[in-house]
């Protein structure tokens, strides 16, 4: 693809960094910014670099946060008997939305995935540890909310071997049939863990 | 949708303004700068940033460009004798990457569009004129290359009125069926066109 200008150029191969986005999507989005004020241009460039450089980590739940305890870990609101242990701020984000979980959150920063080299030291698995050692209300229940994959499988034996013998409950989310979906297109794994996981039928609940 | 922090809201808000970006695409990408160098983020605003005020329109064609003379129009390869009509800027990539064609440009900023108070004096048409009037070498052929639209249309019929009386000749990309397109599958309009608009077959070209 051939550009107009290096400075289209320029811009075009930064966007293009990102995720999904490629050299013609990236060019439409650039060639928005010239059919808007440059103003919008500054808000956008200026909002990155300041979040970018001055997003902080939670010191107790390693979520990102604007100060160096998270809006969660600082609320009264919240029940600090419940921890729930999540791979990344998108599973946080996407906890929260659901409005169903009042507790509080633990970020690992990942899964232990051998074959990328990310084992158990280069997560916060540890602080988790600490965390419920050191908690002023005690830790009644860990929360394991990770992927059904293998990686998040491994990671979450891991976090309960370690966390076994404590007088805490470790549980894992439910794993079955996704609300709305249909028997018979969903896969046999999936569809026989939800046979071996049934509950008893609950009317009028 | 919550956000863990007022600086990745932010950042999300500007990212989405930018066309075909929703939240969530926006979320996953500033999240996605999070993983990388802060360098990263800074050469992303800065490409932005410098991008959007240094950027020129060439003062011939009005096209983007790096300085006040595009590097089409400076070129003296490119036969001056012949124009290209065409609304915007991307479609000027998409005919320099067809690599079909080795003459100059003018970019019109638009098409003639009533609807949105888009007049002929909104667009770059009266310095089309100019242009051909006051050039060096003159111009012996102005290609509309203009979108099949109502607009695009509109904006060919009165650009060629325009022309109207001059000693140069005024043609039209043609209009068919895209290679590769079935037949079949073809709207009835362009069929229709594509019929009209037939050409001698030939053979060993």
């Amino acid at each position: 693809m051939q550009f107009p200008s290096k400075l289209i150029e320029n811009a075009v191969m930064e966007v293009a960094k990102l995720p999904g986005i490629g050299k013609k999507t990236a060019l439409r989005l650039v060639l928005s910014l010239l059919k808007k004020d440059a103003k919008e241009t500054e808000l956008l460039s200026e909002a990155l670099l300041k979040m970018r450089t001055e997003i902080q980590y939670c010191e107790k739940c390693f979520n990102i946060s604007d100060s160096n305890v998270c809006s969660v870990c600082s609320s009264t609101r919240r029940d600090a008997s419940t921890i729930c242990v999540v791979e990344d701020t998108p599973d946080v984000l996407a906890v929260e939305n659901t409005g169903q979980y009042r507790g509080l959150y633990h970020v690992l920063g990942g899964v232990i995935a051998p074959i990328e080299g990310a084992g158990p030291h280069d997560l916060h698995i540890q602080s988790l540890i600490d965390r419920i050692e050191k908690a002023e209300e005690p830790v009644r229940e860990v929360i394991l909310a990770l992927s059904p994959t293998m990686e998040g499988d491994t990671t979450a034996f891991y976090i309960s071997k370690k966390l076994k013998g404590r007088d805490l409950q470790v549980s894992s989310i439910a794993r079955g049939i996704p609300v709305g979906g249909e028997l018979e297109y969903t896969d046999e794994i999936t569809l026989g863990r939800s046979i071996l996981s049934r509950r008893k039928y609950q009317t009028g609940s």
